[in-house]
């Protein structure tokens, strides 16, 4: 198959090699990676199985090359084009461009040995972070706000910029946690406020992603056990731990992606908070914080061996509280090994 | 006019609010801006002049309101849609779509005085943010590597994640200097070393931008008189520096974009080091880092009152060192006054 990839992961993916603006092209037998000249050097060094050209016009070099190959079909993925950028990849070619959506993410879906491995590198260096971030909200976070207590968390995750992160960390106390995408606020963390984290990095690309929700007392640790002293929280916590230990538990190789998410679901619309869990069971996860396979209530996609992705139920109650409790799982010999 | 945007600070530009799955649709005397439930409140109070619509189908809503408009021609930025979300928004629809490449960056080039009191205000947050990395680096800065004084970098600027950054900073040690997009290396900052910071934040929304390079002596700050104990780096410095005010001081409103770059590119070649100044002389800013006027050698754009643009002459000697000083201006009553 003949085919053209522009993100920058899905590049990445194919040759071993990325930069923020280049292309990849497969004609045929051969393979090219085009990009500017402030990246020769490390192109030439990093990309493997494919010629490296050096162009300032990316997507006049690719046209050129796709004309001289007289391929007559070129796969794209109309998500990755822009307009713009695709008439100057197009002008005046007579082949047959066919639309693929999601045409890497869907290469990437099953992960191999070694992408597993860094995987869970990646979780490993994460939860080691989220210890060390709860020594350091111990020793000196009360009283802090959420901007200072998420500063912080990207301290403790980049290891003051080692890491890059897989995306900004979520650092909310009590009512702003019951936003899933919540910004954070000028509200400062007092003694057993509840505290929800959802943080990940990067391990030579590939991403971790997880969150727990705490009581924060003055000896706490972000692990599954938790006293909140209110009792609303504390049955809407074990009901969410509850849904999570029940898909770890139950979920297997060959189930649809619809029946994993009613594992998590059930148990919470079961418990009588069905209404506050508003969003899916999860998401792949790989060099991309979301990738196939979605954990969606809508999704038939059969879950396999190999996969990696996301358990996360929550319960949001709007203005009071929010509880989401995440780990990332890879399936293995038919069931969740969580990473 | 007819028109719709899609880029989150191109919405924010017309409504004064955005979020990041948002459209912003103009259909004669009516205005619409769409996104989904999640953002709800902060639409309701936030938006202005324009009609909000909650809807998880951003595309299908648009086309809708755009079927029962009954208009004949839309506008829009062939830049900002992928050939997938456009193939969703003009589904079925019978009307003429306009393409109009930079359409909102276009618009958003002259800045009203509110817009300029903005970016001032961002520049001087900027410039405090550089002194006060200064005296952190002097205290404990020397020693560490460009991982770890990027991240002390982005502390000083964000004021521990009170402010968004413009950009990821830029802190590079002598040959890591000589790349203009440099990445953070294991380079340690010795004294006396050559160092260059490029960083910026944004103040309710707008950016700012500046570069110093410093000769890091026991008592350097980030300003314009700097000793360098390398007679080559003083050379190249004094040149930059000279080609920078030699910008600052004849640029004048009605001047091609082509005609500024001149006036820091001729002063280079006439030092001799014309071939490592191997970028343009500047690029407008405002909500997004790099918008119009580009200050290029190819330009004709005629540049005029209340453009603010940044003028930042470089030159980089491979593996050796990188000199740049940029500051951010806007043009007042026919010339330039530094921001």
């Amino acid at each position: 198959m003949n085919y053209i990839v522009k993100d920058e992961n899905a590049i990445y993916y194919e040759c071993g090699y990325s930069s923020d603006n280049a292309l990849f092209l497969k004609l045929g037998s051969e393979s090219f990676f085009i990009t500017d000249a402030r990246y020769t050097i490390e192109a030439e060094e990093n990309v493997q199985n494919a010629t490296v050209i050096i162009d300032g016009d990316l997507y006049g070099q690719a046209n050129s090359l796709i004309k001289r190959s007289k391929i007559k079909k070129l796969t794209f993925d109309p998500k990755e084009w822009s307009i713009f950028h695709f008439s100057l990849l197009s002008n005046n070619l007579k082949i047959k461009f066919k639309e693929a959506p999601d045409f890497s993410h869907k290469k990437r879906i099953i992960k191999s040995s070694d992408e597993i491995l860094l995987l869970q590198r990646a979780v490993e260096l994460g939860a080691k972070a989220f210890d060390d971030f709860a020594k350091k909200i111990k020793k000196r976070g009360f009283k802090r706000d959420e901007h200072s207590l998420t500063f912080m968390a990207k301290e403790v995750l980049s290891k003051k910029g080692r890491y890059e992160l897989s995306f900004d960390p979520i650092v909310a106390v009590n009512g702003n946690a019951a936003k899933p995408h919540a910004l954070p606020t000028d509200s400062k963390l007092k003694q057993d406020d509840l505290l929800l984290v959802d943080a990940g990095l990067k391990y030579q690309r590939y991403c971790s992603d997880r969150t727990r929700t705490v009581s924060a007392s003055k000896d706490f640790e972000f692990d599954y056990n938790q006293s909140f002293k209110k009792k609303k929280r504390q049955k809407a916590y074990d009901l969410v731990l509850k849904a999570h230990d029940n898909a770890i538990t139950k979920a297997r190789s060959g189930m649809k992606a619809k029946e994993i998410d009613a594992l998590t679901r059930d148990i919470i619309i079961k418990g009588g908070m069905g209404e506050f869990y508003i969003h899916s069971t999860g998401h792949g996860v790989g060099l991309d914080i979301h990738e196939m396979p979605y954990i969606s209530g809508r999704s038939d996609m059969i879950v396999e061996d190999n996969m990696v992705y996301t358990i996360e139920p929550g319960i949001y109650i709007p203005n009071e509280f929010g509880i989401r409790i995440e780990d990332m799982v890879v399936m293995k010999d038919g069931r969740i090994e969580v990473l």
